[in-house]
């Protein structure tokens, strides 16, 4: 990391070269810069920028950015085991979870990467079992559900992941047709343990226990609901320690107990909204589709991954959306992106991202601390197309502001099924809606009554496929993490930490262990029941 | 309608005098203007501003604002069965499902109400038939599942009500203990309903297609999507019409058709993301939850509404919530605004109220068509806490721009089923983080740790309430469209139209129908695979 340096955005001559310039994009949009604006993102994927705000002269000025900030040289010394977390003095090695893109990582002379093929070595293993009814529950009932128990990046990104994959039938041999179902449970609120405990068999369910601290408190308490739950059901036999696995570090309170049938590991340099390829996602989606299916979704990334390393940087895909929406955000001064799937499979992808990208990017400070002059992190947000066009769209078409989109489609659909009622296949009035979207956006349109009139110039990115599979899946996921890496490094941000959070967390702690001393506080508490 | 006046946000006396100052929540919020800032919002709700951004100067501008946009004089007109909807010449009477607020509405002698009265009848006695088993599919079975088929308003806003009561055990006697599964189908990605049909049971399921104009291109595959499924089933005696109703209006080519077990019917005064409290969620909520508990839900919708008329606008929730939100999105310049319900079973409220308000007040044009120069309608976006802090809050807390929050919470969980296993249950944990979070964001904290501390004076509402029930959901649903509505009085634009979902229908039908001319639409949908 000798050679590295860490400038704020607005201290970098690239910086002050941009023109803040939003050019006529229903001009510019034609065949051939579809055609020439056209990336290979990795896995199956490309990332196509046509329909971005980008002339020449501002692409140009984008990478001498993407240059001056050494975003592909910090990523490859971050993949190499670099302290790039500064501020929580830890290395950063979600990418290692997929293979190894900088070499063998190394602390106190043990293989970091080993550590985790070991551990997905382990967990596989164990998926084989549960879904084969090797290894069964207590009663002596197979398995036949799965359910998470977890918050934020032990929830968001496995619930995604799956539900992105539960229809498609990606079961691999040698047990194609077992279909364990996956549930989740996340809230503190107990609706969300007793709904889903409400709809399960106790007998025939395995909990998967995920806190890397091994003390998140709306986890230990669904964990103690559960456990609450077996034990007042009465059933001969059933031994909540049969039932319940733990994914935690080897450090955490969970690691050293006895009351789980088995423990997997992650450590520190998995931050949580980056680990859905570790254990954190992987033990579940092993076991619903087997872990094949979840090797397969990892090449993806891995491929994803690679890509992101390319140079020059306008063939990196995952830089250059970086870099247009640093332009978009800190030059343009947009302040929120949507994300739009045209997939109904990736309905919980926008939330996914959500967490990854607010979380990662909605700083205030640099990375050394000193507070910056420039807006950061977005908010993001979306839905899948076709249904948020009957939904947000009107906004995004006629409202005052200017949302910056990110489209995602696939030319074949993901379950196979289909009609064609008047001669034109689902998926194919689908992608028509996509295309039609990102032009109508573009280039608008005029009309007589202004309220039918629509102003066009808004900005859109499309990352597409040939069809969501758990490959291009994998690629997709390591896509945006690479995007915002990139990102908070034109920022000089931190995007592996979350100071952010515990403000509120103490303050809560403050009210249950009786030290409160706010009087707002103690009155909203009263309001709301909390206390007498 | 005689005496109301029409003027812009910025031609508003009242709008040049409101000064933009952020006050010091931190020194404002105390226990004492906590109680002073608490407003009745009916139904069992209260709304509480006293983390928002008003000083007494302010607060009194905003008052006069309301008085000169006349928005309580304007909601009483509509109420009457003004034409409030202008560019489509529609009247607005989503108001009038729930009751009569201005007395009868009549439209060529005909009782409008008595029209959403019978139609609430006919559904209420249909849903009891499906309860009882009386009513049955075409090969004896009684249904089990009800699938219903929408978009847009048709979808999101009975999907959310839907979710937020079914796991209440809100079923009324006498049929206390008829559980119906509810599903929907939205996407016009085949996808969607290939998953929904791959997990039910055809002979026992009532399929609810709906769709006001009868042309929604979605819907109609989707339809014939569920017809194709049950023939190519060949199980004997399946007939696809003894399992469809239809929700529609009178005047709609599914209005005619025979393929329908029954219709029931909406007109055009009630606008599809304000649909949900009428046969298009009334359906489904009455068979799944039995006639009596749909009433419940609109006997607090009623109450909210009538909540919405008092006077003085001090006095007035849903006013109070418009004045303030239009004083942080065009005075205060804030462009995003986010929905947190500390319920489990509000998970998509959010993305109802999504549609609600991005469609609604998404605009840039004025009633009379006039371009406007001032930010309209914020994005949306939310998710329940506590699943929210450990996702976005970071931003919230940390980032670059001040996003104005919106806080629901309930004293008492809905399912009742609670643990509590270190002296505190779950709901007293999850409403402690809610009083905190109000606090942390108002107040912030300072730290040695630039990157630890918290600039506070982000601005947040609270609704709150004893617990979820149909009516508090009422209430709260009525809220959010009372307020929406109110800001569009405020900002003098139609909150009732949706044009800005036109040009992209129109562009997509042109690669359909072989008319597509623009070069770039033809080469993004090549690359989709729409065409060859």
């Amino acid at each position: 990391m000798g050679e590295l340096r860490f400038n704020d955005l607005d201290r970098t001559d690239a910086f002050a070269a941009v023109e803040p310039t939003l050019p006529d994009l229903g001009r510019l949009l034609d065949a051939a810069r579809i055609e020439s604006c056209d990336v290979d993102a990795g896995g199956g994927l490309k990332y196509n920028y046509a329909a971005k705000p980008v002339t020449s002269d501002t692409l140009t000025s984008l990478l001498d950015l993407g240059r001056e900030q050494q975003i592909v040289e910090k990523f490859r010394a971050l993949a190499g085991g670099a302290i790039m977390n500064t501020g929580e003095r830890r290395r950063v090695l979600h990418h290692l979870l997929r293979g190894e893109l900088a070499g063998r990582v190394e602390e106190n002379g043990a293989d970091l990467g080993a550590f985790y093929r070991e551990q997905r070595a382990r967990f596989g293993e164990f998926a084989e079992n549960v879904r084969s009814g090797r290894l069964r529950g207590s009663t002596g009932k197979p398995f036949t559900t799965v359910v998470q128990i977890g918050i934020g990046g032990s929830d968001l990104g496995p619930r995604a992941l799956h539900l992105a994959l539960e229809h498609g039938r990606f079961s691999a041999a040698p047990s194609a047709d077992v279909r364990l179902a996956v549930r989740f449970i996340a809230n503190v609120d107990p609706d969300d343990a007793a709904a889903v405990l409400g709809s399960i068999d106790l007998e025939s369910t395995l909990f998967i226990l995920v806190s890397k601290s091994g003390t998140t408190q709306e986890t230990l308490t669904n964990h103690a609901f559960v456990v609450e739950a077996m034990k007042s059901s009465r059933i001969a036999g059933l031994r909540p320690s049969s039932h319940v696995v733990a994914v935690t570090s080897r450090l955490s309170p969970l690691a050293q107990s006895d009351e789980f049938l088995d423990a997997f590991f992650i450590d520190d340099y998995i931050g949580g909204r980056y680990s859905a390829t570790s254990a954190v996602g992987g033990v579940a989606l092993s076991c619903a589709f087997g872990p094949a299916v979840f090797d397969e979704m990892l090449a993806g990334a891995h491929a994803a991954d690679r890509a992101a390393l390319e140079t020059p940087i306008e063939r990196n895909a995952a830089a250059l959306d970086a870099l247009i929406g640093v332009y978009e955000r800190s030059i343009l001064g947009f302040s929120a992106t949507a994300v739009l799937p045209y997939s109904q499979a990736l309905l919980r992808f926008p939330a996914h991202l959500q967490q990854l990208d607010m979380e990662s990017n909605g700083k205030r400070v640099n990375r050394f601390g000193a507070e910056i002059h420039y807006p950061t992190g977005p908010v993001v947000f979306g839905e899948p197309g076709t249904n948020g066009q009957h939904s947000f769209y009107q906004l995004l078409h006629q409202g005052t502001d200017i949302v910056p989109l990110q489209f995602v489609g696939f030319r074949a659909s993901q379950i196979g099924r289909d009609v064609s009622p008047d001669g034109w296949t689902g998926t194919q009035k689908l992608n028509a809606n996509l295309a039609a979207q990102i032009v109508a956006f573009a280039k608008g349109s005029t009309d007589a009554d202004p309220n039918k009139s629509f102003p066009g110039n808004r900005p859109s990115s499309l990352l597409y496929g040939e069809r969501l599979t758990p490959r291009s899946l994998g690629a997709l996921l390591a896509h945006f993490e690479n995007k915002i890496m990139f990102q908070g490094f034109c920022w000089n941000i931190n995007s592996f930490d979350q100071e952010g959070v515990q403000l509120g967390k103490r303050l809560a702690g403050t009210i249950l262990d009786g030290t409160a001393d706010d009087e707002a506080l103690i009155r909203y508490a009263r309001m709301l029941g909390v206390v007498k």
